[in-house]
Parts: structure tokens; C-alpha cells; sequence
């Protein structure tokens, strides 16, 4: 059960605290965080809280990585259910909190895109569904070789949120004028719930790419890179 | 008394580095710093100090900061006032040191802002009081939730304030736009002092919502995550 | 065997990520990351795959760090040709997935220079072949003596791909308008394969100048700072 | 001798990252790294060596830090004249080969202010003395109790570098605008040397004020907060 809070207030934090910045502050007038500060967000949320509830429920935060962990050997697939439905039920509380703070702006009219994941005509910068399904699936799987890399027994001790965070931030430096970045179902999920536009009817990429990355990457990191 | 000297220099470095970025350097013309410079300098104010003076006072630089540990069952009531009067001494005197240094610029004319914390008319974007309430209790609670998890001792031994202090950052990258940013009732009373505004006025709300979100934090962490 | 993969790996890996967070995001409208976000994507490639793979091949992912490993004493000569191999697989086929993902973008017509490296009239703001071979050389042989003093058995345990990778971003702070920045010679190999320009002819640079330096640093690190 | 060699190694690459990440790419159109990627350039520069000959000449990089250090009781008097010939002669060995490939760019006309450091009319943002005397004095007080601290044996082992490294980035994300940020006598004088200007009449400040600066805070470390 704790591990079940800790994976919600730690999805919440990616939601409130990635999405979040881009949402406030990223296109502000002159002196906005722009895309950097964006991926810097999302990787320091993963950063932190790894750190702070890492210990208590390996700190996932996200579907795909429960996913990949499984396939790598790491994670049992009997808490696959309970961990998503924490990790979403976190992502979408966290969207709703942007949404009232938002909408509490004195200037407010429309939540626009709401840092929602997309493709083709909902691309940052106009990628296809095909470029959309090879960045996702690629990013992904490096993200769950990064995961299962630093906590490998053989890595140093205690860098893993490191590497694990700042991988989070480059991979949003890659990519986010293709699909946003998303990398996390759930995280694709609370955004467009609440975004204006057809975000919904894309959703399903935002799950089967990043899912079918990490589990190739777990199933790769078992073959070739686990201790034999 | 060391330990009174170490929230003193540490809060000081936290006003002085943070708000100073801001005031000095993030609106300077084509190469300044926005608020992705500002965001990394209140966080690196804290890792510095914590590095430097952690291992003495626990390096707290922040009333909200001491009160949460106490909730979380971490800090002693009775240290409490006198963290507090070392902690805002610091803070104010920091401040004067940068009003001493903006005035001895050639064009100045007025200290304006200030890098105050503000809702409303003086949101940096235009937040109300709602929303300030919302992001300064949330972000201060999730602040707690960083520092008692990577402080706590099933967490990797010596990465707390790479934690903590980028945490900061996180923070800041979030929520410049909201209220500039508080979570710390020190660094709000001193720049509202110099400020040219009715910042004094707001001053309220950057105590109770930091207060309030760290303290049930505490309570949070010590139900759910301490040891059991 | 396992080695050659997390070369490949971690080549395809600082392609994919460096040059193509150059492509996809430097010049986006705005909000677009730059050169700083380049820096620091091209060091965040390096840092993750360190953690992750560090421990099974050592992390080269650049024929001049293996050239310079091997001036120094920590690399087998009869390994070289094999890793070189496994890092320009990595680096052309992550070139190519680039190309792939740009190329299904709505309003494709030429990637350009493809973040390719080069001087003269190919050097991002018109720097000589004279200042690219210097740079080169130079930035080549300081990235050695990082590597090599970082993971000395003296240094603190653990920390050497921070080091190394954040040296990685310090270099492009540095240089990416001399030469758009190599001191790897798969990475410039790669991206000159796929480049619109003459690239291609001034390959021989950006191998010659970085192994040059990379065996002086070797060389230097083994006569003055490794164990007596 | 191998410690004088660290030193001429590390503050060469000081000066050769920090302020040739601002004479080539700070102010490049449009994808330049501004002020937060020079801040971040020398801090790296520090981090970087730090981890690599640290363990050699204990990096100081820096004659204010040696003054420091001495005066904190951690440095021997007898070894202050080597180290800081050593210093000044990587940073002023740096500073030509800065100028050597500025000069190599095809539109060079003149090296301009080439990162020196002033203040009154040839502070970036025309700041006097009075103001350049406090922030040089205060940030380099700072800078030697966040070494001494972070170095203390109570800190944690091995971050020191981080600490240090972070700490310098944060000096100059407060300070560039101005004093171009010194902290540093070798830095300032090896620039003061090629810049054109009357930078050199000025280098007086920049000796006096950071080796104060260190020196009172050394005194403040012993006194206060080193080992019991």
C-alpha cells in the first residue's frame, strides 16, 4: 500500500511539475524556460523523487517503466494493475490541479494544447505517425536501458536518479517538437483529458509505442546486459 | 550557536544568490539568464549551502523548511524560534546587500519588483489569490516530501541535497510566473521590505500556504514513509 | 561480445540524442533549446550510458576516448578495431534513424548540415582550419584527462561519468560555434554521411585532431598523474 | 612538481572553458548561450578538474582559493607562491590560445573585451567600484566557505567537486552582469591582458577583493564551523 502512495505522489509531482512548467512558464514573454527548462523539469521531477520514495516503490512514476522492469526481470507482474492505476490515478488528480490553477489566471480562455501529447497535425513541429511511433518506441526503450543499466548490481551505488532524471531530460531535449515527449502513458493520459483538441483520439500511440520500447528494452537488457 | 551561524550564511546565500540572480541578471539584455537561470540559481544556493553547512544545522535556510521537519518529526520545537530569527536575520540582511550593490549602478532609478513574491496584481502573470494558495501550500509540501524521503535512512547516504537543492529548482522552474516563487517565508519578508509594491501587504499568504503544505507533509511523510 | 554491444549501444545513443536534439530542437521557433540545450544533451548521453553500460565496456562511445584509454595504459590495442567498429555501427545507424524521423516531418525539404562537423566555410561562424584543428586538439586532450583522472583509483568512486559526461557538455559550451564540435570521430563520420555539403572532405579533421589529442593526453595523464 | 602540473592544467581549462565559452558562443545569434551557459561553462570547467586532479593538487585552480585554504588552515603558507605562478601561467598560457583562434575567424576585427572583468564603465551593466568591491568580497567569501565545507570531513566523501563546481556556476549566474564575474585574480589578469581596453588599470580590484573575501571567510570556517 505504501508503495501504491508513493507511486501516486510520484506521478503527480511528473504531471504537476513537467507539465506544469511548460504550461506556466516555458512560452513566457522574454525571460520563459523555453523547451530547456522544460525537459530540465520533467527529469528533475523524476530526479527527486526518486530519491525521496525510490526506496519504498522503486519509483516507476510511469506505465512503460513497470513494463520494462517487468520484462527486464525486475518487477512482478501481479502489481503490474495496482501500480498503473496509482501512477494514472496520480497523473490525472495532478492535471486537474493544473487546470484550477490555470483557469485561475487573470487573463484565462482557453487551457490551448495543455502540454498534451500528439502527432501529425497535433506535432509540436508537424512529425508524422511515423516518426511519432519511432521516436516514442526509441526513447523509451534507451529510458528503460538507462533504468536498468544504473540500478544494475554492477553500476556505482546510489547515482541511479541521476542518470534516470537527467535521461528523462534529454530525452524531452530530443524530442519534445516531435510528440511533445511523452515516454509515460499516464502522462499522456492526464493532459488530454483536459487538452482542447483531439488528443484522445491519438492516446492509443502514447501507450502502445512507449509499452512495446520498454519492454523490448527489458527483454534486450536481460539478454545481453544483466549479470549472467 | 553554530548551528544559528549556519541557517544564518545559508539563508543569507539563498536570498542573496536567488534573488539576486534574479534582480541583477535575469533581464539583462539578449544574455540573460530568464527564469531557467533564476530557477538554477535558488537551487544551487541550497545544494551549495547544504554540502557546506548541512552537516551542521541540517541546513534548512527556510522557516517552512524547519517547521515540516518538526512535523515530520525530525527537528525539536524548542530549536524552532531561534532557526527562525537566524533564518530571516540572514534573509533581511541579504537583501540590504542588494539593495546596497543595485543602487550603485549608473542608470538606477528604482528598485522595482525586487524578485518579491506576489498573487494577484502582483502575480508575475496574473494568478489569483486562489491559485497562489494552491501552488505555494502544494509545491511547499512536495518540497517536504524531497527533503524527509532523501534524508531519510533507507535513501542513498550523501545525495540529499543534489535532491533537495535541484528540487528547488524544479520548483522555481514551475512557478515564477504563479507568485515568483516563495516556499520560504524568510525570502519573502526580505525582499517585500525593499520592494516597491504593496508586496508587504501580501506577505500573509507566503507565510501560512509554505507553513501549512510543509507541515502536512510532515505528517504525510511520518505516516506513510518513515520507517515503520 | 557484450562489450561491442554497449559500444554500439552508447554510440547510437550520443548520435540519436546529441545531433538529433541539435536537429529537431536548436532552432525551434522560441522556445527552442540551442546551444545550450545541445551542450547539454550531448553530456546527458554520455552521463546515462556511463551509468548504465559504464560497467560492462567501459563507456567509450568515441574511437579517440579509446585511442587516448589506450595511451594511457587502461586499453588493450588488440580491442580497438573491434570497439571502433561497434561505435561507427552505433553512430551511422542512429544517423540514420535521425534522417528517418526528419524526413516525415510536414515541411521536410533538406536536413541540411544534419548537425555535421566542419571549418572553413562549413564552421558554424566561420572559423579556420587553423582554430578547428587547435580546438579539436585541445578540447580532445582535455576530455582525456577528465576520463583518465576521474577514474583513477584515487578519484572519488562513482562520480567519473558526471565528470565526464558534464565535460562533454562543457566542451560544446565551448565550441560548437568553432566546429559545431566533435572530439569524436564516429559522430562526425556519421553525420557527414547523411549532411547536405562537402562534409564529407573534411572528415580526415575531426579524426586526426581529436585522436592526436587524445594519445597526448594519454601520454601526459600516464608520465604525470597516474599511480607512481 | 606534479601538483604545480595540476594546477597549470585546471586553471588553463578555467580559463579556457569559462571564458572562451564567452568569447566564441555566449553571444552567437539567436542559438548563443547567453549568460546561463557561460555560468554553467565555468562551473563545469571546476567540476570537471576537480574530480580529475583533485586528488593531486587539490584543485584550487585559483589564487583567492589558495589564500583561502591557507587561511582556513588547510594550505601551507610555503606552497602559495608555486601554486599561484603555477595558475597564472595556465590562465595566461589559455588566454593565448583563446586569442589565437579568435583571431582565426574569418570576420575578426578585435578580441573586444575578450571576458575581462571591470566595473564602472567597463562593468557589463555599469556598476561602480563600491558595487564590484561588496560582490566580488561577498561571492568569493562565499565560494571558500562552500570548499571548506563541502571538503570538511563531517560532508559527505566525493561531492565536493559537485558542490564547488555547481557553486561557481551559481557565482556567475548572480554576478556577470556586474563585474563579467571575477572571483578570480589569475582569471582576471590573464583576460585583462589581451582585452582591448583599460581592463589592466583595473586588475588591482580583482586581487584585492577575492583573496579578502577568502581569506575572511577562511577565518570564519575555522572559527565557526570546522571540527569541533
Amino acid at each position: 500500500m505504501k508503495k501504491l502512495f508513493a507511486e501516486f505522489f510520484g506521478t503527480f509531482w511528473l504531471v504537476f511539475g513537467g507539465c506544469g512548467s511548460a504550461v506556466f512558464a516555458a512560452g513566457y514573454p522574454e525571460l520563459g524556460i523555453g523547451f530547456v527548462g522544460v525537459a530540465l523539469a520533467f527529469g528533475l521531477t523524476v530526479l527527486t523523487m526518486a530519491y525521496a520514495v525510490g526506496h519504498i516503490s522503486g519509483g516507476h512514476f510511469n506505465p512503460a517503466v513497470s513494463f520494462g522492469l517487468w520484462a527486464g526481470g525486475k518487477f512482478d507482474a501481479k502489481d503490474l494493475l495496482g501500480y498503473i492505476l496509482a501512477q494514472l490515478t496520480g497523473a490525472i488528480t495532478a492535471a486537474g490541479v493544473l487546470y484550477l490553477i490555470v483557469t485561475n489566471k487573470s487573463d484565462f480562455i482557453t487551457v490551448g494544447g495543455f502540454a498534451a501529447n500528439g502527432y501529425g497535425d497535433l506535432s509540436p513541429d508537424g512529425y508524422s505517425m511515423t516518426a511519432a511511433l519511432i521516436a516514442e518506441f526509441l526513447l523509451t526503450a534507451f529510458f528503460l536501458l538507462i533504468i536498468l543499466g544504473s540500478t544494475n548490481d554492477r553500476a556505482p551505488k546510489g547515482f541511479a536518479p541521476i542518470a534516470i532524471g537527467l535521461g528523462l531530460t534529454l530525452i524531452h531535449l530530443i524530442s519534445i517538437p516531435i510528440t511533445n515527449t511523452s515516454v509515460n502513458p499516464a502522462r499522456s493520459t492526464s493532459q488530454a483529458l483536459f487538452a482542447e483538441g483531439a488528443f484522445i483520439s491519438q492516446l492509443w500511440l502514447f501507450w502502445i509505442a512507449p509499452i512495446a520500447g520498454a519492454i523490448v528494452a527489458g527483454f534486450i537488457h536481460k539478454a545481453l546486459f544483466d549479470k549472467e
